[in-house]
């Protein structure tokens, strides 16, 4: 007999017109081909406008039941070992600390089936303790949706919101904040709440999950839980990813959001400071081990100003040998104010790049120097070709990321003055962006 | 008294006036501004329009005294190490291997002041053995400058001119070729060549160096040894890169063309295999060691066509939030044939993005996708995203590293009598680009 776990409604009467359950492998016809996979059960507040199939590839993919062209059972499988919780979910202590749980979309924190595009009814706190049970111990937790946007949609203007409601959840009381988010953009988004949350007195920590919370290896549980103690009970405060690391299932490390960057398509410990070591580690059995000395301290009542402004109309562009001068001119033609090259080696672009550097510059423009080869640090001094792009008036970024230069650039421009405060202000490290030089 | 050691000429005049010598610390009028430095030798056989500074930082420069705007001689200082090497060098013996070394520009095989874009003669043996005796003990060795650039002005035609001059150098009878090449861009000429020289029946070995040959640390003898002496004597053919491996001054990796990656600005070991192991290791001590199964071996007398033509509009774009439609719209506009994308994650664009790649590829573009990440495979099927881009036609290129899929594309389309051959050729592991799916 059909089994029809979390499946209700509309989803419910598609599987039950194919006669096809959960766990049993299922083809279905879709605008991009045939795909067959096995049914995996839903959570029991998932919408009803979708279905969720296990790959072999092991990840899931969530399909809207309306853009389907029908569903053959091919075989019944074993049912899949997941198993929705069990409702009602416990609650947390009186004396826990508050901790704001801000979802903007991803594989945390929204359920199984989150890369739909489906919008889905806010999370409640007893959503997510029915999910992962443990919270309940750790903090009480207070969940809401800002947006539900794949992180390769997240714009410039979702980080303003991100941050605004960051400042309000901090007016509001809370001891620290999570911030669900896709892994694709998430050391972007970390970089630029990093510029827009200076000061912020609490400690703010976005995370993600690799893998989705029903496969066996999946990342999401210790993240989050994680994510939630560290902003609960963290004697620091500023901005910080909280993503697995290394091998084990039981670690956690918190990169400085200014030195994250995604450097797998898949792996778990996908994430790595760059250039410096994570600021602080997180198990269960552990707690926390802060690595970083120097780390801004959480503070009781500060003063904080967010400054959630961002320029959007800046290019982050990879050198490439024969790049063409005219992919250059037309994004000056478009209104781009700053650029952030990531040029070759030292800092380097092939020569006849460097007039455009010249026109951009005296025209008003930002154009800031990073490296392509992501480790070490540029140095346009050695050659002539760094010293003419010096010369030109574009900005060395010393070891800061490109990602990092291109969320710092557009905070930066819409954060100063004057085209001169804007350059002063890129040279300077303000968040940790910048390394001091050590010896290699 | 001044000490002129490899000074000559103009440049000797022009220091006898200021009265500076070697080993003095002076101060430099440039263009760029003031530049302090200690004067160091240079080689018997250089120019005499050029002095050379070592600066704080430990890198030398070379500058033009045609551009040079005074000189003031501030205190003296230690005479440096270096000596120019004796006259006459040492001479090979008949039975050694012969071997060309084929100079493109760059730190390794020019000399102490390479990089100040000087048009050097034309480098002899006598003057390489003289430089680095051993290298006499190894191969009877046949050097010629193809042309000398910086590596970050590089083009696909300068590509095709090496690929040209490997397969003369073949068929003129040599047992192996050593190219040698600035380090900013060498993953992309290695990756070229690979293509281009698919069925070299010989080892062809680019090398550079990371340090100038004068500095105490420097890679370029070992480098230059190592890629010597794997292309004289290895077993093995086809196309890899020999740059410093690790933290010893032993060991020389030798990565396959297809899989080497510049992953930082300065370090020795800067180059790195990226999803696979090196194909081998050479050291003095230990020969040559080969870590990789089923590299295509040595054969003499074997037909052997190179295929050098590349297709220069192609662009290699890093997707970024915010990334807008002009920048791709502006490439279509201009006559680019086709565009490598690396994408966020498993091989994502925002959403606005993908009808552009619609139209770019009915219009018979040929667009591609790799990742950001660097490290892991794209995989378009598994978030709608993903399976939008493959709809449109976009070609998921697995573990592909982006700078050999610009080499790739750029090769592809000069070799292919349609674009759908073209797109199948994309898709398939011609040269050990694209690596079998494993678990992780």
């Amino acid at each position: 007999m059909a089994d029809f776990d979390g499946y209700r409604g509309n989803s419910l009467e598609f599987l039950r017109r194919s006669e096809a359950g959960v766990g049993d492998v299922v083809e279905v016809g879709t605008e991009w081909g045939v795909i067959t996979g096995t049914l995996v059960p839903r959570y029991q507040y998932d919408d009803d406008r979708h279905i969720v199939l296990k790959l072999s590839s092991g990840y899931n993919v969530g399909l809207s039941i309306d853009r389907l062209k029908g569903l053959t059972r091919k075989s019944s499988g074993e049912r899949p070992a997941f198993v929705p919780p069990p409702s009602p979910p416990p609650s947390p202590k009186e004396e826990l600390p508050r901790v704001a749980i801000l979802g903007t979309g991803g594989t945390i924190a929204s359920r199984v089936d989150y890369r739909t595009g489906a919008v889905h009814p806010a999370i409640s706190s007893e959503e997510l303790y029915a999910l992962i049970p443990e919270l309940s111990e750790v903090a009480r937790i207070e969940p809401q949706i800002i947006f539900s946007v794949y992180s390769e949609n997240i714009e410039p203007e979702n980080w303003s919101r991100i941050a605004e409601r960051v400042s309000e959840a901090v007016a509001g009381g809370v001891d620290g904040v999570v911030i669900t988010h896709g892994t694709d953009t998430l050391g972007y988004t970390a970089a630029a709440l990093t510029f827009a949350l200076q000061d912020v007195p609490l400690p703010v920590i976005l995370t993600a999950a690799q893998r989705s919370s029903d496969r066996p290896s999946s990342d999401a549980v210790l993240n989050l839980v994680g994510a939630v103690s560290v902003a609960g009970y963290a004697s620091f405060s500023g901005v910080y990813v909280a993503m697995h690391e290394g091998e084990s299932d039981a670690r956690v490390a918190l990169h400085l959001g200014t030195r994250v960057r995604k450097n797998h398509t898949s792996a778990r410990d996908a994430f790595k400071s760059v250039g410096v070591s994570p600021a602080a580690f997180w198990s269960r059995r552990e707690g926390l081990e802060i690595k970083l000395e120097g780390l801004p301290q959480r503070r009781r009542g500060a003063n904080f100003s967010p400054k959630p402004r961002f320029e959007a109309r800046v290019a982050l562009m990879k050198f490439f040998p024969s790049m063409p001068i005219t992919l250059l001119d037309s994004l000056a033609n478009s209104g781009t104010r700053g650029v952030v090259i990531e040029g070759t080696g030292l800092g380097h672009v092939n020569s006849r790049s460097i007039p455009f550097f010249r026109r951009f510059i005296e025209h008003g423009g930002l154009a800031c120097m990073t490296s392509q080869c992501i480790n070490g640090r540029v140095n346009m001094n050695v050659y002539d070709t760094g010293r003419d792009l010096l010369s030109a008036g574009v900005i060395p970024l010393e070891d800061m990321l490109a990602e990092t230069a291109l969320a710092k650039a557009m905070w930066v421009l819409a954060n100063s003055n004057s085209i001169e405060e804007a350059r002063s202000m890129m040279r300077a490290s303000l968040c940790g962006e910048i390394t001091e030089r050590t010896l290699r």
